[in-house]
């Protein structure tokens, strides 16, 4: 009788359990249906997107228009139904362009022009610029193998995008762009200049974050579009005493305030239990910063939209965060994670957009492998929308200073391929985001954090 | 001791077939990432369509333009080193769009310039057009409905891409392009037009096949770009006796001869035993007919030229067809299927690319389901390109009558949300193409052609 009665007991277990995860399973169905129903509908990321792109534009950091953009962006979220929405401020680098940029080659007196921008943190040249015989590398053995024979001159790093390369061409060619001032100053060079950071043909100089070290002399460093690197190096093929000119303007002036701007839809149940979603409101001062990464702002905006559009009330808190200086000092990462307000504040995951407003694939996930387990138990969710490739590895810049204090941090994955089109550059601009891909990658991050909210982590 | 040596044998034999498969594995993962590295390094399919694209532009079935794409696609097929290329000779329609498309509406004697275009197959207006007052439906109950009151009318239907759908807006809308002109004539009205089969807003008309019906009166039929459409919507709503006039020059002449263009790769064990690849070489007569099917029928091409630049010698015979005349009639599909060639030739797999040189995903496959099992289990070997989704339903127009015949038919999956901001229209043009998205799609073929070529289906 005993056992006849555990066996029932055991049945009526099985029953309840199973009936509330079909239950739960299809509540969820159906729920994730009606928020991609109610974002494809809408398309509210893309509008967002197209007004901080046209009114306000590109937002270097430090800038008036990154100021506008804290304020612009504040209000949006507001708008948008936040529950609450602040900024936390912190200093940040102010770096400026500088109005003139100029490069021309000099073929034994024929003086052709060349596309160049300053990269993001070089000196300026002397107002009427440097012009030096131009020596071209694929890396930095070949620089230091020059030695003495560099001195004076312009090196000019001039390795491609790996065609061959499934993934990750951007990681194998940028220490050029990042580093390549150093490696030449320290064999004299007086200047550098870089191929853009593009598989694109095209005419727009790539601008990014570019350092230089304490103990070496300081040489200006810019980009040369990729037409422009090519009839530099192919003329250089065919002629002797090629000389290179280039005039930057470019300053670094004392930090200024500035700050992250954060909206949130508060839990219910375990309100200080947090799930960041968050992108970079900083760009580069080229083209609108529309993929890189106005989207992941708008979308992380649009996570809060459409939670509060469809009622729902998540159990914990769900964050939006649109952190500053991403671009060139990672200043709002860092302060976000170490600010005082986040003492009473757990923060369950972390998830970045910032890898453009293409069409999402699933996300690339950092922490512990019980926890990835579980996140890749969510992908499931996501099939509906083709977002279910869960992998390990990704998470985002801003979010790193959390993922060092263990917390898990998400990057979303879009399509990879036309980033580097746009990346850094005049094409950057709202037209090459398509509504439907971005509002994608929206509803893919609104389903996740709900998820987390929901089944915690 | 006979037990034994059972065991043994079974271990020798487990042992050995394990050996085979892990080595044939091995194999396979080294050769594939080598047709990705060749492809990803020259992208060759992007170099052919930029030709095709430039040289030739659109080629709408009939035209001069899709006679020498003839040529010149038979003279790649054979630069890019097929054994055998040659050339199937049909009757196609001819149709052309003649040189005047306007239109206009009159609100109150107020004359507001529309962009339209003439849809495939539609008759001309008279000389001086057509104007009449205008009634805007949504679908055709709504048209049924009008009664008499459509008498002397134009038919305006403005049902557009439902966002909502996470994907078949196209095929849930094209009945008011394909066959609204039958039910408005129905009715007794004089004209009708269409909105653009798109999700873009923009000043393009989308044009595309539409058919009558031979007991039903003939009227024109055109299509309004979507921002035409917006602008009639709105007036009608806000003002009346809202007219609109348009003209349009078509006329269907008598059918030409024109030709289906065929290259392979013989097999070396089973030369008789068929793998197509394909894509349809006619176009709309708008932009360069780019992504349709431009891309699928390079991707083709470039199938046979991986495999030759790899020097691989595929058992079974893998052949490019470039069909003509899918947009209109498909009688190079018809033609392929039950040309007298065919006669020894036994077909063992289809596979389209008609959805536009985009990112592709995976394939869709019409088969049974054994035969769909086993391609499936080639799924994994181009997970590593990210393109390792099969799905059961899919093919290509093309090759609907060999699926008719029985042959196994797959369509490659690309991502669809940009593919109507160009079909059709001005907009599909070479530089909507990513030159790396395209090449993943030729090189997805090339590794799914050779798998059903080595292990059979």
């Amino acid at each position: 009788m005993k056992n006849i009665n555990t066996k029932l007991i055991t049945i009526f277990i099985f029953i309840f359990v199973a009936t509330n995860i079909i239950f739960a399973q299809k509540n969820y169905d159906s729920l994730f249906l009606k928020i991609a129903e109610e974002g494809l509908d809408k398309i509210n990321t893309h509008r967002l997107l197209s007004e901080l792109c046209t009114t306000i534009g590109n937002r270097v950091t430090g800038s008036e228009s990154a100021s506008k953009a804290v304020e612009w962006t504040k209000s949006q979220m507001e708008k948008e139904g936040a529950d609450f929405v602040w900024t936390e401020k912190m200093m940040v680098p102010h770096w400026v362009r500088g109005k003139i940029e100029k490069a021309e080659m000099n073929v034994n007196g024929k003086k052709i022009k060349l596309d160049i921008c300053a990269l993001g943190g070089s000196i300026a040249t002397p107002k009427n610029g440097i012009e030096a015989e131009v020596i071209e590398v694929k890396n930095f053995d070949e620089v230091r193998a020059l030695g003495e024979k560099a001195k004076g001159k312009i090196i000019f790093y001039n390795r491609p995008f790996d065609r061959k390369r499934l993934d990750g061409a951007y990681g194998n060619a940028v220490n050029q762009r990042s580093i390549g001032a150093i490696e030449a100053a320290k064999v004299s060079a007086i200047g550098s200049v870089i191929r853009s950071m593009t598989y694109a043909l095209d005419d727009k100089p790539h601008t990014g974050a570019m350092h230089y070290e304490d103990s070496v002399t300081k040489i200006p460093h810019g980009a040369l579009s990729t037409i422009s690197a090519n009839l530099l190096s192919e003329t250089l093929k065919k002629e002797k005493n090629v000389k290179l000119k280039f005039i930057l303007s470019s300053e670094t002036l004392p930090d200024v305030e500035s700050a992250n701007v954060i909206g949130e839809i508060r839990g219910s149940e375990f309100p200080n239990e947090i799930i960041v979603v968050g992108g970079h409101l900083d760009s580069w001062d080229k083209g609108q910063g529309a993929h890189d990464d106005g989207s992941g702002c708008m979308q992380s905006i649009e996570v809060l939209s459409l939670i509060k559009r469809l009622g729902l009330k998540p159990k914990r808190t769900i964050r939006a965060v649109m952190f500053m200086n991403e671009e060139n000092g990672l200043r709002g990462g860092l302060d976000y994670a170490s600010n005082k307000n986040r003492a009473n504040e757990k923060h369950i995951a972390a998830i970045e957009s910032d890898a453009g407003g293409f069409m999402p694939h699933g996300f690339g996930i950092t922490t512990d492998s019980l926890k990835f387990e579980k996140l890749k138990s969510f992908a499931k969710h996501l099939e509906f929308i083709g977002c279910e490739k869960f992998q390990k590895g990704g998470g985002g810049a801003d979010i790193s200073p959390l993922q060092k204090q263990g917390v898990p941090v998400l990057g979303l994955n879009p399509d990879g391929e036309r980033y580097f089109d746009y990346h850094h550059s005049d094409n950057d601009t709202i037209d090459k985001v398509n509504p439907r891909e971005l509002e994608f990658g929206a509803i893919a991050m609104t389903i996740l954090s709900y998820l987390i909210s929901e089944e915690g982590l």
